[in-house]
């Protein structure tokens, strides 16, 4: 190692890559309580990255430290757009869970842009937030290591990325729930509208169900789309054009499944009778809809709260682990061909 | 006038009230550039005005003085709730605006509760924001007048009060549009879902509305409701249990719309057929919708593109008009009663 290099201190991430650990566990080691330290790591490893942290001139980061030392009560969130009401939703449960805390949250959209996250982000810093709570983690958990790394308190909720602290919704088994419902139905030729590549929650439900299909020697098509309803229209056009057409269409969110019931309408079919739609988080309104909408419920306002209490843990110095929410199969006229009373 | 009272300075409400105009008058005399305060009142008034606030003590508020000097080029906004689209896509727009005059934004929930509009308030203004964009004006005036009263910068959207600016949708003439739209169908037994009593949105659409059915003699019932689809459901089952029965139902907004949609199906009736239904705002969903929804759209994202342009001049020091902006009728298949394809 080079004399330069020597004289800029080493962030987390260096001591991680040259201890070959993982970030979280140099930050456990180095930042937690003792008993953390622990947890994280056996002795023998906890002493390789304390020399590692000695030897590279680790410190921790000061605006980290101010952080944790002068309490502001305020929380700020990040989402992707909140004009997606299961973000709104989860949004208002993170809201509620800081009530009882006595802390204020407000909250910015991303757009999923990592110039906005990032921009976002620093303002809500400089605003002397305790912590943040994202909804917009990317998989590839580029921006949410950095943050980890500067040693930000934050926790991650409906996406997960990487080994942070997370609350989402089992998003597999939701996605399983799902297909095994259309196999139960008949359905041998499914596909699925998948959503945008780079969200956790859309990998997830369309590994889940693509997972079980395939136990049963059944391949599906999937198409990435917006989490709009334009987006599930214009996905669900390009799956319905396919011959054979499929007789199923799994939406990994309700507001595509809602554009899928559009684009099956303008196809001349009947939802639910000619083609079975479901779709994902089980909104207000899908139980509503003329055609009322199959989904799996996903606990949106729980989640919110629970990444809260997972930040306040956080703030506290812990390290606590991930949470998965249990999904619940919701069936309705969409897949199921009764209650559709329109003629 | 008391001893005592003389001590304490005069607010800009005791110098109106005393000079018997209103608070946003004095606040153009005592406060604005010498042409606003030219436009706001004639020469004899404004001297009128500048003798009371003399002799009552009248200081301008310090705190507003300095929230105009030091630019933090962040903007706080507040709505009732996020999980309605309708605030979370006029939030977008006070955003993509903001973005144009290098200004970040935030957004809190107030939840319709005057005890959380003043709390977000306040922690917004401690925050250090130039000015407030506020989306739950209650339509008694209140807390605006509070505001005004303070000299903080603020504007109002989707929502008015009082002499405030304020960026809204024509409401009233919305509610016509309906009403004539129904009134060409044959429809003479109509009803209403108006919303919450606090809104000038749904005060405004039901006005419209039912002044439109006066015309020809007729009545129409309304019943106050949530703005979401359970507060229309339940508005919808009370409205459709009278005998006779409304043919034709006109909820002010397109959550409480959906809500009808279901009740009506849930009354083995078919919607579009045999009661026709019809929203405000035209949300994207509307068009999806198995039984497509006629709705008024009314220009969400360009009220908030534009209340955040109006902010901006207020904060130039600026007196500028309320705009109210044009609706637009959107006919579907749930009043129309064709494209209805399910069977």
């Amino acid at each position: 190692m080079g004399r330069e290099e020597r004289k800029r201190p080493a962030t987390l991430r260096t001591v991680a890559r040259s201890a070959g650990v993982d970030v979280s566990t140099v930050s456990r080691v180095l930042n937690g309580s003792p008993e953390d330290a622990a947890r994280a790591a056996s002795r023998e490893t906890a002493e390789a990255i304390r020399e590692w942290a000695a030897r590279l001139d680790y410190r921790p980061n000061p605006h980290a430290k101010s952080l944790r030392t002068q309490r502001s009560n305020l929380v700020g969130v990040l989402v992707p757009r909140l004009s997606d009401v299961v973000l709104a939703t989860i949004y208002e449960g993170v809201e509620d869970a800081a009530a009882g805390h006595g802390l204020a949250t407000f909250v910015m959209n991303s757009h999923d842009r990592p110039a906005e996250q990032r921009a976002r982000t620093e303002l809500a810093l400089s605003r002397r937030v305790d912590g943040l709570v994202l909804g917009d983690a990317h998989h590839d958990g580029v921006f949410a290591g950095e943050l980890a790394e500067r040693g930000v308190p934050f926790v991650l909720v409906s996406r997960h990325a990487g080994e942070h602290p997370a609350v989402t919704c089992d998003d597999y088994r939701g996605g399983r729930l799902v297909a095994e419902h259309f196999l139960a139905l008949g359905h041998r030729r499914a596909a699925v509208i998948a959503g945008e590549p780079f969200a956790s929650t859309g990998i997830d439900r369309t590994a889940g169900f693509a997972d079980r299909y395939r136990e049963e020697g059944l391949d599906v098509a999937s198409v990435h789309s917006g989490f709009d309803t334009v987006g599930g229209h214009r996905a669900a056009e390009q799956l319905l054009a396919a011959d054979p057409r499929p007789t199923a269409l799994f939406a990994v969110n309700d507001f595509a499944a809602i554009g899928a019931l559009g684009a099956v309408r303008d196809a001349g079919l009947r939802p639910g009778a000619d083609v079975a739609v479901a779709g994902f988080n089980d909104i207000p309104l899908a139980a509503e809809l003329p055609v009322p909408l199959t989904s799996v419920r996903s606990p949106m306002h729980e989640m919110g709260r629970r990444a809260l209490e997972l930040l306040v843990t956080v703030l506290d110095g812990q390290h606590p682990e991930s949470q998965r929410l249990e999904p619940e199969l919701q069936v309705r006229a969409s897949t199921a061909g009764q209650e559709i009373v329109t003629r």
